[in-house]
Order: structure tokens, then sequence, then C-alpha cells
């Protein structure tokens, strides 16, 4: 913390701010051990949204821990999925911002990978472990402790916040966009904030404008009937060689999506996209320990590498089953065989024109009986950075970090950031959370850049 | 066992046997629970040699049985593996007959295919359904209660018999050659028996006169750290899909193996071979079952049937597994991925050239970095139809059966048979347990068919 206070006494801040702030910041101190215990105990519900565990139960416990901080919650039952909680605080001036968030988690499998049991939430070396701490329970509670200080300290906000919190990020979405069209009067709004803001190890704010697309498939090759002796190979056809052929054909060995018509909407990066890029600082260190890589490219091609990563599409196997995977052998035909798939996607490929170019190759193919199911779909989004809200966000934390912010053209990771830039025309900026590694700081430093922006 | 019954009073039969297999007949009827009881036991007792479960106490078990049945029995330790369990009673003539069988079996897995738990050995609608009722502890326990009976009954055996039961048949015998080799003198004998034979649809005696091979490998490709988010995909090489690209590149759509040399030792099927193929009766509703397919050959193809089941060596895909294959979607870009394969292999084709010729293959083919292991490693062997073993259980098929058993040139499965015919020179037919689907029946019917036979 003292490189951020440090910050906050920096020369660029505008005088009115000082006593405010100092405020802000001491309720923060005298509180912090409970706002640290609220968010633990969010960490240690679980939520896992593809599973469909703990969800309800989730939902209820953020809606009371909004509430003691002094908003307003509603909390909307979703047919046929986890409800989504929303929260509003009015301030001084009609202007509004909009809080997307989700309370919903990865999967903690593999568990045998953790050190400390995933929903234990145990502080370890200034670090607090669990799943979801980092994405994005800190995130979310930060910005409601934010809130809180902000309503305790001054009795009233500058600006409208509007939370909207969902609990099924982590599959898709699937019923996000259809709740924010029959609450589209709600989400007016200048400009929001999402998830997955970071501190690179510098110290340096890591701010996203945009979010790659994704087309979640799943495709599952079926046999003649149950699992068999495998002696029977000759007269049997086996789903497992008929999965390895299909994926096979969806993907070289570079990387290179084979599906025709797979690349056709790909807009290539722009000159700004391109200077974005050229700005974002590189730490061989970083990445080599990141990818677990012994070689990682050398400063002068670390352009190459952010566009590689951040501007192209990609095909990944997310999960392979089939048959027997105990140890030692057995010798059995499958009687079917699933794989896992997901496609990130770049302005402007579409998901469900994806989804159909790969059940069209397949069928062309000859691998037409495949099952294809979609877990996932959501389109690539981008804000520009001449959007308001990212100047807000770069003035927040040049006077909080004392810098300006590295802005990112996009993250590689995605999200249902499309239903609010493309859909509600609000454009959204991702700040906030952890250090990298540090999700108990994230939160702290969070509610410090909150205060200063909503300030 | 009306049938069976039927067919004993048929007039092939040498009248000295009639008494004598009376007496049997009886002994078998009066301790039927019992021995029933005993293979229930036996059965009930785990022993998966795929996951080293329970298999020191299913040798103990079955040693207690082997005793009980008047069969002299001495437990062998080896080094690295489950114990061998042999046992031999002599017989008036010096002539020896080796009854090699197992006592280990495949995993249950998957349990929720089951009606009954795989261990709970329950009886329903006539049939004994737990793991290993066919495969092979039917099959054993039959052959120790015929011996029972025929010392009971006769107080001495005809011939010498010895038994051999190992406990790691299912994971490819691998301390077997060096076991028999070890105790090589004891099992000099004019032949041999051992399982898998059984009755098809029509209540005809199936034998076989031969075991394919097979090589049985894992295929293991690593990243270069832990699990990842799959954002990171432009970055970091997929285990998943390096597994994908050298499976593909190992066997073509048609089944055909692709690495160089794996065809090259293969002997064509022999005149002798194709004739007793030809008069294999074939079965278009029993194949179409068994296979599970709409549409199977026409009578006039079913030569061509059997030569392919029969003649052709496969590679079959018996698992493959890597990163999330849970319910829903899961994002990422898995550490590692696995494969079991398995190459049934025919004569003269050698389980170490292929493993060999893989691993050759897949350096050439640029995936040298995958992680090759062995699981198992048979010889295809074969027993010509002229030997005296096949020309005793041909006699005693048609003295219990009242018909000429059916003649398979060799079964498409794999056995150690190799060990016993290449390498101590005993011949082998393949005969015993079940009806197609009567787990309890085949033992009762083995009994009698060991009886006639030794008799």
């Amino acid at each position: 913390m003292p490189e951020v206070q440090g910050s906050r006494t920096g020369g660029d801040r505008p005088p009115q701010d000082e006593g405010a702030g100092r405020a802000i910041a001491q309720y923060i101190e005298h509180n912090f051990d409970r706002f640290l215990s609220d968010l633990r105990r969010l960490c240690r519900q679980e939520s896992v949204s593809a599973q469909g565990r703990g969800l309800q139960e989730a939902a209820e416990l953020l809606a009371e821990l909004m509430r003691a901080s002094g908003i307003e919650v509603s909390v909307h039952p979703v047919p046929g999925g986890p409800p989504v909680v929303m929260g509003e605080v009015e301030g001084r001036s009609p202007e509004a911002l909009v809080f997307y968030n989700h309370y919903d988690v990865q999967p903690p499998e593999p568990l045998d990978a953790w050190e400390v049991p995933p929903y234990a939430a145990e502080l370890r070396a200034g670090r607090l472990v669990a799943r979801g701490a980092a994405d994005n329970k800190g995130c979310l509670v930060a910005r409601i402790q934010a809130v809180e200080a902000l309503l305790r300290t001054r009795g009233e906000l500058p600006i409208t916040v509007k939370f909207v919190v969902e609990g099924e990020e982590e599959i898709g979405s699937p019923h996000l966009a259809g709740f924010l069209a029959a609450h589209r009067a709600r989400f007016r709004a200048g400009g929001g904030l999402w998830e997955a803001g970071m501190r690179d190890r510098q110290g340096r704010p890591l701010v996203y404008l945009g979010a790659k697309g994704i087309c979640y498939l799943e495709l599952e090759a079926r046999g003649s009937g149950p699992e068999r002796h495998s002696a029977l190979a000759p007269l049997v056809e086996n789903p497992a060689w008929r999965l390895v052929q299909a994926l096979s054909g969806l993907r070289d060995k570079e990387g290179r999506v084979l599906v025709p018509g797979f690349y056709d909407a790909v807009v290539l990066p722009s000159g700004e996209d391109l200077e974005m890029v050229r700005a974002i600082p590189y730490d061989p260190e970083e990445w080599r320990d990141e990818l677990g890589l012994d070689e990682v490219p050398a400063e002068a091609d670390s352009p190459e590498f952010f566009r590689r990563y951040l501007f192209e599409p990609t095909c990944t196997i997310c999960g392979l089953s089939s048959g027997y995977s105990g140890p030692g052998a057995k010798t059995v035909l499958p009687s079917r065989a699933v794989a896992k798939l997901d496609f990130r996607l770049v302005p402007d490929q579409e998901p469900a024109q994806v989804e159909a170019a790969v059940r069209a190759h397949l069928a062309q193919k000859g691998f037409g009986d495949l099952l294809v199911s979609s877990h996932s779909n959501q389109e690539p989004a981008r804000t520009p950075p001449s959007a308001a809200v990212v100047r807000a966000v770069r003035a927040a934390a040049l006077r909080v970090y004392g810098q300006e912010p590295v802005l990112y053209p996009t993250m590689a990771g995605s999200g249902p950031l499309a239903l609010f830039v493309k859909r509600l025309g609000v454009p959204m900026a991702s700040v906030g959370v952890g250090h990298s590694g540090s999700g108990s700081h994230g939160p702290n430093e969070n509610i410090r850049l909150e205060d200063y922006r909503l300030g």
C-alpha cells in the first residue's frame, strides 16, 4: 500500500479531493477487517454455474452484503437460470455508471492442484486464496464497499451507480441478453465498468477496452451401442477415432483454423489498435513465468507477440473424454467420445456464424453424424479509447497510481461485453481487481480507484 | 440343461462312459448349490489387475477353493506382481494337460452401466451377474469342480492335470513369461486348455485355436505447465491438439494403420484357415445384436466378414482424456492429454516391433516429444487343427453336445497363448465358459464337457 499512498500525494490532483480522499481512506482502513471478512464469506459460498452449485445461495448472500452497504437491491428470478442481482444508488447528478459483475465462478477442478481447499478462503502470505477471489468476487465486493465508503463519508454519490450481477458469466451468460433487453430502460448510462483489469508486476494498472468473443461447442461421436471389447474393432466403428478424425480437420499444426469462412469476418487491427499494442510494456520474465516457457520473444518482437495474443482468433480443445481413462490398460472400444472446444473470436466474427460454419464443415467432411451442442456464444466487442468512460478511467488511474494506465485494445479473454457495448450502447472499460497474483490486495486498491474515479 | 441332457443320451458315445458319466452328473447335481456359492464367493472378491485391487486376497481364496476340491496347491509369490496359483492332481497315466486361467478381472467401470453392483454376484433371471463371472472365474471354478467331481466319483483322474492361474492376464501378463520359463519343467504337457470358448445361440460349442496378439500403448502429450485459461491459446501449445494430431496420423478413416512397417510381418490366412472360416455358421441376427448395427453382411458375405474379424490387425483408441470433462463449459487449456491405444496383432506381427514402429513413426512426424509407455505386449499364436488336444476337444464336444464344435482358427481377442504354444511348445485350445449371455449356465456345462473330455 505505500506505493499507492505515495502516488496519492502526487501533485496532479485537484486540491478539493484531498480531504474527501483522506476521509474515505480512513473509513476503508477502519473497516478493512470487516470488508475482507465479507469478501471471504462470499468466496466460501461455492457458486459454480457449469455445475449448477450454490448459485441461489450466493445471490442471496450477495444481496445481503449489498444492502448492508446501503445499496438498494432487487433479486430478479431468471427462468431457467440463477437470479440476477441488481443494485442502485441514486447520485447527485443524473449521469449513470453501470457496474457489470458476476457472482458465479469456474469449476474448481482439478481439486488436487489446490494448496488450500478452493472454498476455504484462507489467507496465505498476504494473499486471499479462493476460487473466485480474483474472478470476480474480489472486484465485485470492492465496488460494493467503495460505494459504502463514499456514502458513509460523503452522504451521497456524485453520480448514479447501477449494479447488474449475474450468475452465469462463466458459462457464457445464456440469459443475460434477454434480461438486459427486458430491463433496457434501467441501463441507460454514459459508461460502465466490468471486471478483469489488474496491475502488472511493475504496479502499472492495466485497462482493457474490449473482449474477444467465444463460441464454445461440445462435439460428441456416438457408437452403435454400449462400450465393447476391443476385439470387435474390425467390425465396429470406434467413436473415439471418429472424433479424432473430425477434430484433426478443424485446425492445422500451426494453429490455423481450417473451417472454411472462419476468418472471413475478421477485421485486421486498426492503426489505433497497433499503436496501443506498441505501447504495452513487455516484461519477458513475467511472460516466461505466465506461459511456463523457456523461450519468449525478445523485446523487439513484443508488438507481434501482443498482436498474436490479442487479435488472433483461436480454436482450443478444452477437454477430451472417451472410454477408459483410469490407471493401466483396459481393452475397450468406447461407446462415445466427447470434445469440448472453444473458439475465441475477434471483431467482427459472430459466434452463431462460426457455429454454423463448424457444423457445415463437419457435414462436408463426412462427420455430419457428430452431435454438436453449444455451451456459450458471445460476440467480441470493443470500446474506443476516446470514450468518456476510458478518459475517466485514465484520469482516475493517473491520480491513484501517479501514472497513466496501460490500455489494452482488448483482453484475450471473453465476456458478455457486447451486450452492453453493442446492444445497449454503453461503452465499457475493464478495470479493477488484483495485482498479478495478489488476490487480497486487489479489493483494497480497487476500492481506492473507484473512490477517486467516482469522485 | 435339458438341451445338454438330451445330447448326452445321443448314440455316439462309447457305452463304457455311461455309468461314470451318470455318477458325475449326479455328483454335480447334488453339489450344485455349493459349487455356485463358491463361484459367487470368488466373484465377490474384486481382483482388478489394472488397479492393483484385491489380487492377493483373490489368490488366497482361489487356493482355498482348489484345496477343498482335492487339488494340491502352491501359491507362488511373483516379484512386482500378484502371486501365481499352481495346482496339480496326478493322474493314472503320465500324460498331462495344462489348464491356464486367471483370477484377475477387467476394471468394472463405468459403474453406472451395471444393473447390479459388479461384485454383488447376484442371480438374475437364471444368470449370475458379476464382473469376472464369464471372464474367467466361471470357467476356472468349473474346471476345479470338474476335477473334484471326477476325484470323488472315480477316485482318480485318468491323466495328470496342472493348473496355472495368474493374476495379470487382463493387463497383458507381464510376469507370466518369466514365471513359466522358471517353472518350465512343470509344464511339460501334451496339450492345454484356456478360457473363452463358448456356445453360440444355437448351442453349438465354439472352440478357438488361437489368439491375436496385442500391443497396448499409452500416449501422453504434456504442456509446458499447469492447466491454463484458454485465453492464452495464441501463445501456448495445447497438448490436446498435439495428441489429436499425432493420433490422426496413426490410422486412416477406413481403419488402415498408417504406421510404416505395421503390416510387413502379416501372414495371409492359409487355405486351412479360410476353410475353417467358411465353415463358421453365420447368424445375422446374432451379429446384429452383438454389434448393435442395423445392417450386417448377408450370408454370402460371411467368409469375408469372419476373415476381417479374425485376420485383420487393428488399432483401437480405448481411452482419451484431457482437460475438463465435467458438465457444461470450462474454458481451459489442458496441461496434458492421454490416449490409450491397443493394437491387435495377427501372425507373425511382434508387439515389440509394433511398439518400435509406432515410436519411430511419431518421431518422424514431429511427435517425438510424446511420452509412450507400454502396458501390454502379447504375441499372436495358433494351434493347428490337427493337434491332439484339438482332436480330443472335438471328440469330447461330439459326445457332450452331440455335434462337432465350430472351430475358429483364432479368436479376435488376445491372451498369453504364445507363451504356451510358442515358448513351451504346448498346443492350446480355448474351450469352456458360457453360453452367449448365460453366465451361470456356463460353469455347469463346462463341467460336463471337461468330465467327458477327461474321461
